[in-house]
């Protein structure tokens, strides 16, 4: 089985490494990969330096497509800039992907790519209200940390992506598997502070 | 501020991305760096390959040490084999940093180096019995998130990271700024499956 998660420049950190450290100890047989428009070097928003090793050219059909967010910048781009092969990467792999995935403005990428259309998500929730400018896209209620839709599994703001991602290890493989992993993680959080999320009144950016 | 992060081959991904996330968001003026023995790629434990900026000749004196786990393997590397020079730098650093920090297995490495001594302390809910060697250590009881023991926060394993840390922003700034981390990072957890953790009655390698 391929997890295949999709980065580019100025992508979150943990929104690529949280679903990635869940699913790499779900089972050795699973590969989870990072895929870029090429091989290479991708600097994620933070300024670190991962190395993709794989391009779309040399992807197969995924099991699992996963999408991360990024800043708004890096978001608009693919949008509907230079980086809409990206949106057509995805397109051709959610076609006959087992799961279509997607974290924190990760959502809205699917959704430029018509990918979300007819389903109800959801993204990071300052970002909510950018979601509700596609007329076909149901935007699920509150801020919940995913959302799962048929195939569709749509998360929350960055760190949601590890809720997410045990999800996912619930549904590919079981219960059990995902609490050993969420045992091998010690995934039992508890932050130290405590605050409240406003609701969100308008998209940070435009496209 | 510098914040440094120590990395080494088969680090675990988390430990590393978890604090680095919740730290990036802290305060733009604060840096988070990645610091191995020599600038240069680092593969984590799960494959991934990410560029270590800075080596230990070009790090000055860091405000903060923040040194994560690992598999065993490269645990025993740094204890008693060639990565012995980590354990000096730990050394070097620890004496004037304000915080000396570890997540999940990482507490082993600074007991090794002797920072610990005197402190209680926690690590990977797996890996208790190991410290339990040192006999200048309390072990904290149960599996806490963190340990806050004067100027040593301790963390228990992976995603542990991720609380502690933000435990480091209200140290370093502030309660609000932590808070504003938790909102930006949506760090509202809410795991979708319920386990336990028994009490671990040994120490998984030796050294």
């Amino acid at each position: 089985m391929i997890v295949g998660i999709a980065v580019y420049d100025d992508v979150d950190l943990l929104d690529v490494a949280g679903p990635r450290e869940v699913l790499t100890w779900m089972d050795p047989k699973v590969e989870v990969r990072l895929i870029a428009r090429q091989p290479g070097p991708i600097t994620t928003r933070d300024g670190l330096t991962m190395i993709a090793p794989f391009g779309f050219a040399d992807t197969p059909q995924l099991d699992v497509l996963w999408v991360p967010g990024a800043n708004p910048g890096a978001l608009k781009e693919i949008m509907t800039g230079s980086g809409r092969d990206y949106l057509e990467f995805f397109k051709a792999q959610a076609a006959n992907a087992k799961y279509v995935c997607s974290v924190c403005e990760g959502a809205l990428l699917l959704a430029q790519a018509g990918l979300l259309d007819g389903y109800e998500v959801t993204t990071h929730w300052a970002f909510i209200p950018c979601l509700r400018r596609f007329p076909n896209i149901r935007v699920a209620p509150g801020t919940p940390r995913f959302v799962l839709d048929r195939n569709r599994l749509t998360g929350g703001g960055i760190s949601s992506g590890i809720d997410e991602a045990l999800k996912l290890v619930e549904l590919l493989s079981s219960t059990e598997t995902a609490q050993d992993v969420q045992r091998v993680m010690q995934y039992y959080p508890d932050p130290p502070v405590t605050s409240t999320l406003e609701e969100a009144r308008q998209c940070p950016f435009s496209w």
